[in-house]
């Protein structure tokens, strides 16, 4: 055998005893309040990544979008159209802020969606609740967010997985959360004067 | 109106202005080069979720998944078993390397893969296309990134969409991409000794 893959074998044998011993001790089970925030993209696709994966366990879902509104984005036609029994999808918010001018609006149709937001993760049925773009409607304090975190402390069942997502999450929740990814924006094709994809961005 | 809600309003108007602007000077179509890459969770996650989004508006997909081996894990068992004429699915590696210990072999499922998705991304049906851990294969030289960098530029169909994924993406790779998302990592439940989650992390 070649030197270098001898070397390479040998330290891929001490990596794979180090993470064997590892992912013993990782034995604890828990349903995981995950933050998915940060000016990248890939926030709601990771979101609906996770959806599909339950989908596939047969593990039912709900989704609430709290400000991306109406419009026919690909991962909503998807989820309503093949797999309503799987998961429930709910619209809340009116399109992007930007969109709709109106804050009072706005504050109805996030409380509007906290209150269903809240009866799907208390649903003993459901096991993963994605909250899309929540953190839009935190961020304006067109909801509490002690109120969130309040119930995802004391109410969420143990088991029920979680995930918010949006740009901006308040330290609050990032305080509770068990996993956090801050999406990091390397480069948008934007800058390039590119319109977003369909398929990719929708 | 109460001040605090018409200066809202106001504000929210000039942005809407601006945006529209912006929106009006974005009008290019492309293929893009998207990488996502970092220590963070999302990476495969947000690859899937576009995976979902092409079905959705009926744009044929492919799938590589260059590390994960044949473990059962949900996207796989998902796309295969309810969207196989939709999306093409392929598995090259055995599992991740510290799995395999065997560096011949891990080379040979790499090129296999590369092979692989080089025939999908030439397919003139297919607009999208996974290459799903890409990046540990290119890191370790399991392949050549001169060569993956060369083809996207050269061959790829200009409206085929490719999705890199995987931490530690070179920068040769980085320089040709449209879209780039670092994922960081800023927590993980793994630190509190909670094992992967199912349908969370597969």
């Amino acid at each position: 055998m070649e030197d270098v893959t001898r070397r390479h074998n040998e330290k891929k044998k001490r990596i794979k005893a180090a993470r064997d011993k590892m992912m013993k001790e990782k034995n604890k089970e828990k349903g995981l309040v995950i933050v998915l925030t940060g000016p990248g993209k890939g926030k709601s696709s990771s979101g609906f990544g996770m959806v599909m994966r339950c989908i596939a366990h047969g593990m039912p879902c709900a989704v609430v979008q709290f400000i991306k509104g109406d419009r026919e984005i690909g991962e909503k036609t998807f989820l309503r159209d093949r797999f309503a029994s799987e998961c429930k999808f709910f619209v809340s918010g009116e399109g992007f802020t930007w969109e709709t001018q109106d804050r009072e609006r706005d504050i109805a149709a996030a409380r509007n969606g906290w209150q269903i937001a809240k009866e799907q993760i208390l649903d003993p049925e459901i096991q993963f609740v994605l909250l899309d773009e929540i953190n839009i409607a935190l961020r304006y304090d067109y909801l509490d967010v002690h109120e969130v975190v309040e119930f995802l402390l004391e109410q969420k069942p143990h088991m029920t997985h979680v995930c918010l997502t949006g740009r901006n999450a308040k330290p609050e929740l990032l305080e509770v959360a068990d996993l956090v990814t801050e999406m990091t924006l390397v480069k948008h094709p934007f800058r390039d004067g590119i319109k977003p994809q369909k398929g990719v961005e929708f």
